[in-house]
């Protein structure tokens, strides 16, 4: 493709759409990526650059220069223009922004940039069709005509009073089905949802998909109208939010890609690796610690492992249990109740595992019935103890404002690891007397 | 609130959004939250019904008539309907399609009823707003009042020919911005997106996440345009499909949250703990095996629970990588180089680690040069086989077409767990030569 036939090129990407462009890019080099770039005409090439792996888009915005990054910013929607320039380094952040021909759309992207990226205020776009409650439905008609030109997607038509507060909304439907002569104060909705510009935007994904909405308004404290999030920015948010939680739980600690480099999947990956490293040396001293009584019993040896793996498992099921019912808020307060349950659930469980490993040691490996009897005991505990460790920390750590996910995966997986093989031995000191 | 003050109870509900209602009646028992629901106008209850949690939903329909359910299924649109209705029993299904009494409502139903609940077709809905070609843009919002009032909201205008086969889209605001007497043929987007009504919904929901859709057109093979999907039914798929695999890497193996009943619990993650129990087991088999030779080496067993965290850790962490990368589409077919990679991965890794651990275990626990070998030489192999293991399974499966996300959490852990105790005896008997 890459043989310098520019036309034949150009018709056939002026085919594709621009998310599909995004994604033979992210596959080219970064000189044939450019060039690719410089052969369409900005209005594409701005919806491709937004869609492009981040790691790439700042490969070629460097490549590019301040004034015609100003030239793609200027096509794009305030919010993805402000999220592009918030990539760029300081310096030329503001070149850029002093470039933007449209003295409106510069002011937009300026504030905001003030707002933090993970609040209401980071996420929302400035485009939005406003009209006032004394307009009529006609009225209101020929000024949307004007503004949606501007607006990529209509959602919602946001009705404000004369201070600019948000009074409620408009479907464009009830825009369509009402009466010419009515008043745009007749027909508003008051019932709208908003949220406000310093909302976490986990929350904003939150109530959005509570009561199922398209977009959602952003208001100061004042109630002044300052612009909308829609669905599609929710949805790229609850992805990465999933992502992280689930990449938290498997022990990777920065947001890496099977096609990072070595060195930046060795970043992400070693700080647990050495958490578990470090468990592994506090069971090593556990074990070292009771060495001399363990060579009399050395059948205890055997199931150290068993005893490690299952207080591993439980662990990391109770607390994704947990941490998904906190990430839904559907687990409340009662955290006294909420052990007592899996105090139960770790005794039943254990029971039916220890059933199964006292008939399998003692006709298999042939253990004395005091020794079955420690590694039963010594499994049900564990169980039990390693499901209120599980369910307890996240919990906690939650009530502490500390993202709960962190407790999962390699976390209590070490901590059980290493906590359960203290009990076993404890309890075999206690059954064996040694 | 439950004290049968009716008529103030209503007011008070009255105030409040259907899916927040739904929330405090998901808190009640159930007496009450059927008391509730008998209070309220069948629009509000329908929507709520709804919104109510799967386990709650289902008790409450138990107590409702078959006439009840009708009336409620007729307020809703009809993809919420045929949800509800697949959700009761075979025999109550029949009676309550049968006293739904509009016959155009009814019959869309029982069309959604046929469809797969993971395919385009179970998620779609029937209603949208659909015109002809031929249509003026004049004539055409005069019959967009009619059919938008059916409606809950319009998100695209879907532009089909005479045989109902789907042509193109327009927005309501390309509508409301064209000139009355155009024809919809020249103002009608031909780049239009589209699903076959067989298509898997995760498929769906990563076609409108990269496209930015809000609504996507469902057509059959002939390209009759048979309904359509709207994104904030595509975000509960979402939320369904990351809980599922976060659920999955937990080790749990069917869909719960922290309230089910202990049963639910148990049945949900007894099974990957049986599998954990077996490889513990086999862990044993494998110490008995060289136990012998192991008496002579005590301080090579202090380190078994470091070879066997440190194998799991390193193989969850492959693995979620990996299949985050399937489910993003980002992981292409070249097995062999990422093996390469995860292969150097994992000896910059172990190389760091047994670094460590070599330094601890010979001046802290005073092993030997060559137990300190074969711990060093035990913990790189284990880390790169780790590796190479995590990240060839889910690759494996997913060639095969099985769900790569089962291969994360225990699964991975023990069978890691396993291997990495027997490469470690294996070492040890090649450097100790016992």
């Amino acid at each position: 493709v890459e043989q310098g036939n520019d036309t034949e090129l150009q018709k056939l990407l002026v085919e594709f759409h621009y998310a599909d462009i995004a994604e033979i890019l992210d596959e080219l080099n970064l000189d044939q990526a450019v060039y690719v770039i410089k052969l369409l005409d900005s209005e594409t090439t701005s919806d491709i650059l937004k869609e492009l792996d981040e790691g790439i888009r700042e490969k070629v915005l460097r490549s590019l220069s301040t004034k015609e990054i100003a030239e793609e910013v200027e096509e794009l929607d305030s919010d993805d223009a402000a999220d592009i320039i918030a990539e760029l380094p300081e310096e030329r952040q503001q070149a850029v922004i002093e470039q933007i021909e449209d003295e409106e759309h510069k002011a937009e992207i300026t504030e905001l940039l003030t707002y933090d990226e993970d609040s209401a205020g980071g996420l929302m776009a400035k485009e939005l069709v406003k009209v006032y409650e004394t307009w009529t439905v006609a009225g209101c008609m020929r000024r949307i005509r004007g503004q949606a030109e501007e607006v990529t997607r209509v959602h919602s038509v946001y009705v404000v009073n004369k201070e600019e507060k948000l009074i409620g909304r408009l479907s464009l439907k009830d825009l369509i089905v009402a009466k010419n002569e009515k008043k745009i104060a007749d027909i508003v909705k008051v019932n709208v949802d908003y949220v406000n510009v310093n909302e976490n935007v986990e929350e904003v994904a939150k109530i959005m998909a509570k009561y199922d909405l398209e977009a959602i308004p952003v208001v100061d404290d004042n109630k002044t109208l300052l612009g909308r999030i829609t669905i599609d920015d929710i949805v790229d948010v609850m992805k990465e939010e999933a992502e992280k939680d689930y990449q938290l739980a498997a022990g990777i600690t920065s947001d890496v890609e099977a096609d990072d480099s070595i060195l930046e999947l060795t970043k992400a990956r070693l700080p647990w690796l050495l958490i578990g490293m470090f468990g592994g040396i506090g069971a090593a001293s556990i074990i070292n610690g009771f060495s001399d009584a363990m060579l009399k019993f050395p059948a205890l040896l055997m199931f150290i492992p068993l005893i490690q793996a299952t207080a591993g498992n439980v662990g990391v099921q109770s607390s994704a249990i947990v941490v998904q019912g906190l990430t839904n808020n559907t687990v409340d307060g009662k955290i006294l109740s909420r052990l007592l349950k899996e105090f139960f659930l770790g005794l039943v469980n254990g029971l039916a595992i220890a059933a199964i490993v006292l008939v399998i040691s003692h006709f298999v490996f042939e253990t004395s019935y005091l020794e079955s009897l420690t590694i039963c005991v010594a499994l049900i505990t564990v169980i039990i103890m390693a499901a209120l460790i599980g369910t307890f920390v996240p919990i906690f750590l939650d009530k502490r404002g500390i993202d709960a996910a962190v407790a999962t995966g390699p976390f209590i997986t070490t901590s059980n690891d290493v906590f359960g093989i203290f009990i076993y031995f404890l309890i075999a000191k206690m059954i064996l007397q040694f």
